[in-house]
C-alpha cells in the first residue's frame, strides 16, 4: 500500500504513469490476427479457435444452438434478480434517449438532426472464470433502448465448449439470439470484418483483456467501438464520518477485480488515514483465497492512502485521478458534488457502495479508465445511436445568404465548391 | 468514371474497398514521432519541427505571439462574412447542448447523470496551400458552446514561419488566444502529452493528412480524438428533377477535395444516366488548373455513376456507401427522408448544395468518412462534454434492493463486491 500526505499533483501522476503498461508485445500478434481474418474468412477463424480458444469449435459450431439455450438451467431466484435489475436499468437508460430536432429560420430553411440507431452491435462479454453477465446486461440494455435491431453477443467457450448459463439465461430474457462461442482478438476481428459464418457488426462495445483491447484499438474506424477499457479503478473521498468498515470494505470490492486495480482513499481525517491500512488488512484476511490473492497484489501495487487537510484539495486529486468510480463518503456528499469534474460515476453518501451501481441501481458500469473520464463517458443509449444531420436550404435564405458561402470557399481556394453556389445564383 | 447500372451490394463494396489505402508504410514512423515526444518533450520536438515543418521554429517560437496576431490583414468583408456564420453556426449547435438530469425512485434514491464540459481541447487546422478557416469554426464553435474553457489550435507553419491571417483572424474573432505552429504527428504527440512548453489537452479534434490521423489513431485512449477521418465523399441521389449542371457542380465540388475523394451520383431517371457524364466534363475543363487537375484524378478513380430504376433501391445502395455527404435533389426530398440510414449530414433539395453546408448554414461540416457514418456522426457540442453518472441510493431503496446486488456478485464470484454491500446491511 502506497501512503502519501499532502502529495503534490507530481506525486499523484508519477504514481498513476506506473500503471500504463506497455501491451506492445503482443501487438503484432494481434495484427496478424485481424489481418488474416479480415483476409481469409472462416479458415484463419478455425485456425485460432483452435489455437486460443479452451474448447476448439468448428466455425460451424460457433452459434449456441436452440437446444443449448433449451438446457440452460440456472438458481430460480436468478431470473426474477435479472428481472427486477433490467427495469432499473431500463428506467435509467430511457432518460438518455436523445430526439430528433429541427428548427426553420425565418427565411424558411429547415435545419436539424435526424436521431437513427445503429442496425447492429456487438457485445463482448469476458469469458474466464467469471461469468460476466452484470456486463451483458449493461451493454445490452441501451442497445435495446436506442432500438438496434441486430445485436449479437460474443463470448469465449469454457473447457467443454459451453457458455456459462448465467449469460445465456441473460440474453433470453432481453431476446437476444445470435450468439458467438468465441473471445479474443479473433472474435472482434470476426465482428468487424465478417466471415463467411460470422455476419459483420457496425459497433462492438464491452470490455475484455490485452488481445481483445489492443483488437479493439485496432479495428477502431473500420467499425465503431466504445472504449479502450483498462483495469479499474476507485477513489474513495471520505471526511471520516462513515465507518471505516464501509471504506475497507469498497476499496477491496476494487481490488480483488484483478492485479492491476486500482483503489484509492483520499481522506481529511486523520482517524481515517492513521487506522484505515489495519481494518483494510483485516478484511483482505477474511476474503476467499482466491480473491484474497488478486487484492492483496493489486492493493500492495496500487493501493494508496492519501491524507489532506482540505476536502477541496481531495476533489483536485481526484480529478486529476480522473476515476473510473468515485465514493463520496462524506456527511453532505450532495453540497461538494460541484467539485467533481473528472469521473466516470459517482456514489454519493453511506448507502450507495459501488456495487449498488455495477449490479443494476440504474447508471451503466461501463465506464472510462485509466484517466479517459477526463474525455469521455460511460456507456450510454447515445453510444448506440447516430446523429445525421439535416438541412434544406431556402430559395430566400438561399438568395441572402449563398453569396457568403462562394466567398469562403474561394478564400480557401475551392473554386468548384464556388460554382456550385454560382451555377443555381445564375438560374434565379 | 465508373459507369454502373442497378449495381448489386457486392458491386459497391468491392468499389468501396478498393479506396482503402493501407497507411501501413508511415505507422513505424508515427510511432517513433510520438513515442520520443512523450518521452523526451521539447527536444525531440524540436528536431522534428526542423524536419517536418516548411519553416523550422525553435519550441521558443511555437506560440503565435501578440504581435503576429496584431499585424493580421484580411479583406474588410472576411470578417462580415465570418461573423455572420459563428451566429448560424451557434444557433445550430446551441440546439444540441445537453442538460444534466435526475429523477428520485418512490423509495428516496436519486439517479442521474452530470454534463460537464471538456476542460481542455486541441483543434487541429492542416496547413498546406489551403487556409482550413472554415474547419477550425466548425471545430471551434460546437467547443465554445459546450463551454471548454481551455481551447488550443494548433496548425503547421508555412515556409516563412508563418500562419495564414485567415485563420489567425478567426482565432481573434473566436477569442482564442493560445496558437501552436505546428503540424503532423509531433503535435499531436506534443497536444497529447505535453512537453516544457506545450501544455497536454485532454481530447484533440480535427482532420489532418496521414500523419495526423495515424497519430490520432495512435494515441487515442491516452486521449479523446474525434474520429479516424479519411479523405472526403459525396452521394447524389436525383430523379432528374433538378437541373443537370447543379449536379455536375456539387459532383465536382466534392472531387476537387483531393485525389481520394468520391463522387458517387446514384439517379433514376435515365436521361441523367446518359447525360450527366458528359455535362461533368464540361464543368470539369472550365476549372482553374490545379482544381481541375485534382478533380480530373479523384474523377477518374472514385467517380460514380450509378442507374436504378428505383429509388428505394437508389437509398439502399447509399446507405451501404453511407457517404459523409448525401444530396437528395429530388422533387420532393422530405417524403424520402426517412429512407436514409446512414449518412453524417443530408442536403434536401435544389438550393441546398453541399458548399452550403461546408461553409456554415448551420451543421457541423466536419464529419463521419470511409462508411464510418454506419457508426458515427458529425461532430457536436456532445463530443466536447462528459455526461458523468450519478448515484445517491436511500436507506430505504438500500434495504429494498441490496440484496440483489450482492446475489449477483456472488453469482459472479466476486466476494469482496458483496461484502461492500453487507457490511452495510448488518449495520442497518
Amino acid at each position: 500500500m502506497i501512503i502519501m500526505r499532502n502529495p503534490t499533483d507530481e506525486d499523484i501522476l508519477k504514481l498513476l504513469e506506473r500503471r500504463m503498461k506497455a501491451a506492445s508485445e503482443v501487438e503484432e500478434i494481434v495484427k496478424e490476427i485481424i489481418k488474416r481474418v479480415k483476409n481469409e474468412g472462416d479458415r484463419a477463424l478455425e485456425e485460432y479457435l483452435k489455437r486460443f480458444e479452451k474448447y476448439p469449435l468448428s466455425v460451424r459450431e460457433l452459434l449456441v444452438s436452440e437446444e443449448e439455450m433449451a438446457e440452460v438451467s440456472v438458481e430460480k431466484d436468478f431470473i426474477e434478480t435479472v428481472k427486477i435489475v433490467i427495469e432499473d436499468l431500463k428506467e435509467f437508460h430511457q432518460r438518455q434517449k436523445e430526439t430528433s430536432f429541427f428548427f426553420t429560420t425565418d427565411g424558411g430553411s429547415f435545419l436539424g438532426e435526424m436521431v437513427v440507431p445503429l442496425e447492429s452491435v456487438g457485445i463482448y462479454v469476458p469469458g474466464g472464470k467469471v461469468p460476466y453477465f452484470s456486463t451483458l446486461l449493461m451493454c445490452a440494455v441501451p442497445a435495446i433502448v436506442a432500438g438496434v435491431e441486430r445485436i449479437v453477443v460474443t463470448t469465449p467457450p469454457d473447457e467443454k465448449g459451453k457458455v456459462s448459463p448465467y449469460i445465456l439465461k441473460v440474453c433470453e430474457i432481453l431476446g437476444l439470439k445470435e450468439i458467438y462461442k468465441m473471445g479474443g482478438a479473433h472474435a472482434i476481428a470476426a465482428l468487424s470484418y465478417g466471415t463467411e459464418t460470422v455476419k459483420p457488426v457496425d459497433k462492438i462495445v464491452g470490455p475484455g483483456g490485452v488481445f481483445v483491447t489492443l483488437a479493439k484499438k485496432l479495428v477502431y474506424g473500420d467499425v465503431g467501438i466504445d472504449s479502450i477499457a483498462g483495469p479499474s479503478e476507485i477513489t474513495i473521498i471520505t471526511d471520516g464520518s462513515i465507518p471505516l468498515d464501509f471504506v475497507a470494505a469498497d476499496f477491496l470490492s476494487q481490488a480483488e477485480h484483478d492485479e492491476n486495480a486500482m483503489s484509492v482513499v483520499i481522506t481529511t481525517s486523520k482517524e481515517v488515514f492513521e487506522k484505515l491500512p489495519g481494518v483494510i488488512e483485516e478484511h483482505l484476511q477474511s476474503l476467499p483465497e482466491e480473491r484474497r490473492k488478486t487484492a492483496e497484489i493489486s492493493t500492495s501495487n496500487f493501493g494508496i492512502i492519501v491524507f489532506t487537510d482540505d476536502l477541496k484539495r481531495a476533489f483536485e486529486i481526484s480529478n486529476l485521478i480522473a476515476p473510473e468510480h468515485l465514493e463520496i463518503l462524506v456527511e453532505k456528499p450532495f453540497e461538494v458534488l460541484s467539485y467533481v469534474k473528472n469521473a466516470g460515476s459517482v456514489f454519493l453518501g453511506r448507502y450507495t457502495c459501488e456495487s449498488v451501481g455495477d449490479y443494476g441501481a440504474g447508471p451503466n458500469h461501463v465506464l472510462p479508465t485509466f484517466r479517459s473520464a477526463r474525455f469521455s463517458s460511460g456507456l450510454r443509449v447515445s453510444d448506440f445511436t447516430k446523429k445525421i444531420f439535416v438541412t434544406h436550404f431556402s430559395e430566400e435564405d438561399f438568395k441572402k445568404k449563398s453569396v457568403l458561402y462562394s466567398r469562403m470557399a474561394r478564400w480557401e481556394g475551392f473554386e468548384a465548391h464556388a460554382r456550385a453556389v454560382d451555377v443555381r445564383r445564375e438560374s434565379l
